[in-house]
């Protein structure tokens, strides 16, 4: 049975975005700096640029069976244009329904409306053995308040935001224990891997 | 020039009590989990009971000469007891005054009622060439906003507590740059020790 597993850019103050994010700013003020790091160029092992993005997306391809996400992560990302990097099926949580579409290089948009159990147990027969990549805050939320979340990965950028959208922590005492699977830093961001504990 | 580095427990969503902190429980409710690696006794290498207690104190008087608080941390802790763990002088922000205290075991508490940058200056008078720690949420995010501070190091605690005090991250944006110098791990915390970019 594949496990769910989400992971996010977040600020050393807890931030997923700035403040003020909107459809032409879903990053907020001053948020972009929490994304930089994937579309920084490096030289890469054959001389040629490299990005993080493109590595992080060939791992996620090799791990990974599906994703799931909300609809405003797909509607942010402009439906992730005509040739999205997952190349795998997304379950896209809605409340409107919505045909399945295929786009370009092989990632399948399929659109659930009846709730998050129902996206998790249609992603998971998509993953087959494999991984469940949950993306986006609010998916996130759902998925550890309701006990399904397996592994958290923080990608934690060294800058304080002070405010803005917070990944964690809404003000209602819900405890987690979690278990540090690796720490790791590369591309000037920590990489914290976390096991939930049930 | 000492240095001013601040260093505090935190769980992995950001909060440094759990909520409902009070004097009869200053680290409010389920916040204890944040102080517990503390305290967790280990096999040390003489095979007697060791904790990151007096590891982590004896660090601390290797690298620091002075400690800068704030009046609640000073009264929480008591006062910090007949034979506080510090042994160096501590500088206490506080509005009332109060004279200066001699305790057992070479700690000395010298209460400022003048404001952060003379309680600053105090401290890192009597620090000589050694770093000044920080100690507290308000007297760090003070230094933080008046540009004083020049490590950070969080403790990062693996629990999701949901509600509480947060240690940063108020709502008011204020963006501040870091550095990673060094990410560990032990006692089954993450060690997370950042440089303030000014």
């Amino acid at each position: 049975m594949g496990r769910l597993i989400a992971d996010m850019s977040v600020s050393l103050d807890g931030y997923i975005t700035g403040p003020d994010d909107r459809p032409e700013a879903p990053l907020g003020e001053g948020g972009d700096v929490l994304h930089e790091w994937y579309f920084r160029e490096y030289p890469g092992p054959d001389g040629r640029p490299a990005r993080a993005f493109d590595e992080v997306f060939e791992q996620m391809r090799e791990t990974h069976g599906a994703l799931l996400m909300g609809r405003r992560s797909y509607d942010i990302a402009g439906g992730w244009g005509e040739e999205p990097p997952f190349r795998i099926p997304v379950v896209v949580l809605t409340h409107q329904s919505h045909p399945t579409l295929a786009k370009t290089g092989g990632t399948t948009f399929t659109f659930v409306t009846d709730g998050l159990m129902s996206g998790v147990r249609q992603a998971l027969a998509a993953a087959g053995d494999r991984a469940v990549g949950v993306h986006g805050g609010d998916v996130t939320r759902q998925c550890l308040r309701a006990g399904l979340l397996d592994e958290l990965i923080l990608h934690v950028v060294p800058v304080l935001l002070g405010a803005g959208n917070r990944f964690l922590g809404d003000g209602d005492p819900h405890r987690v224990d979690l278990e540090a699977v690796s720490v790791t830093e590369s591309h000037g961001v920590t990489h914290l891997r976390y096991r939930v504990i049930r």
